[in-house]
């Protein structure tokens, strides 16, 4: 399993990825989910992948090589838009999926895809693309989207997340939704790859890649854990506590 | 969908369960998913239910008329142990499913149990019962069990529960962790059955019914969301962050 999320924000965008992959319990791997594309000034992208590791891969490797190879009309290098990029990628998602799944059960060859970034001149922008190839976009009253294992981390998402809050403590909440996936479920595992896109700062992002252990991630974990535990102690007593103690 | 949740401690269990029930998001309907029976100083148990609501009402409604009922010999009045419980409870669910299925999807028809409580005598204890009459129990290591939509309120549960905490406080932990997922999942929804046993005395436990408005929930709720807000506001900055202060 996997798990992303994305943060849309005024002053840009936060993505998040995990890098656990299994294929049962005794297949467990660590492959990172976010791959990046970047012509510096021009237009930069980042793909975050959950689903069959097959056709992440393969969907990953096309989107490269389409975009070094100048005989391919449409590329990232060359799309108008991000909704045109969202409907390539969801076109060679499909094409993946048909091509080993042929008539056959369909299910386990699905992947479904995050793709943000921005053109220069172009808005920014975040895409889900399902394993159909459709898409959506974050809405101004949810601005995030999450793929893969997304329930454990969504109630922080929902408390905390605001489109106008800073591109750093978005990235802390999705560090948060993060650790408490990776505590509850174990198909979610570290490393955790952070990118931080600027609006209109088009350089390829900020992107770091934390290990538990990494001493920002390490101290981020153990704040939250000790600041959940204090605030837990304070929650008003019962009636009938109250008067055991009066 | 559903949200129970039941915490085992040296003290004694709580339980907490939703009221929300839908067939598509057209049909809604309010219905506690908590039934009580006690026989006070004999025996009490808590049956908290998810899945299909005629399922789960069938199987409530006989394990009432058999308890009343002194010509059938295995009932919550008569079994010797509460695993013994646990596989009456697991019989009558398979074969309430059986006679509606047919040889059909069965899948439709299935229902997940929680089965809690004391017979005098006997040591207190917690069942889950899968839709296969089958069943486990909690382990010191994770004293807790869930049913029905269950990932939304783990993260809470697992950063704060242990088995040496008050009967209070995995009060407060069971509805914070209601609260988080009714926050996060429309399909679960007030209000909120919060049962408490104190182990060893067979008293039927302390029933209490909280809407989202009921002073007591309404202010834990925001007391949570504030504390959340707070600590998340102190978390520790990036480096960057930093130098742009220094």
């Amino acid at each position: 399993m996997t798990y992303c999320v994305g943060i849309l924000l005024k002053e840009g965008m936060v993505l998040a990825s995990d890098s656990r992959t299994n294929a049962g319990v005794d297949q467990v791997g660590i492959y990172p989910k976010m791959h990046l594309f970047a012509w510096e000034g021009e237009r930069h992208f980042a793909v975050l992948a959950a689903g069959n590791l097959a056709t992440t891969q393969a969907v990953v490797a096309q989107l490269a090589s389409d975009g070094e190879n100048e005989e391919i009309e449409t590329n990232l290098r060359t799309v108008a838009s991000l909704t045109d990029a969202a409907d390539y990628l969801g076109e060679i998602s499909r094409a993946v999926q048909k091509r080993y799944a042929g008539d056959g059960d369909k299910s386990v060859f699905q992947a479904t895809f995050m793709l943000a970034g921005q053109i220069q001149g172009e808005p920014m922008g975040m895409h889900l693309i399902y394993p159909e190839g459709n898409h959506i976009e974050p809405s101004p009253y949810q601005p995030y989207l999450q793929i893969g294992e997304t329930k454990y981390g969504k109630p922080i998402l929902d408390r905390i997340v605001t489109s106008n809050m800073s591109l750093e403590n978005a990235a802390r909440t999705a560090l948060v939704s993060h650790d408490s996936t990776m505590r509850s479920n174990l198909s979610v595992g570290p490393p955790i790859d952070l990118l931080i896109y600027r609006r209109n700062q088009i350089d390829g992002g900020k992107h770091i890649r934390m290990q538990q252990n990494t001493p920002y991630l390490a101290s981020l974990r153990k704040q939250w854990q000790k600041g959940m535990e204090r605030i837990f102690h304070r929650l008003p007593l019962f009636d009938w506590e109250k008067n055991a103690n009066g």
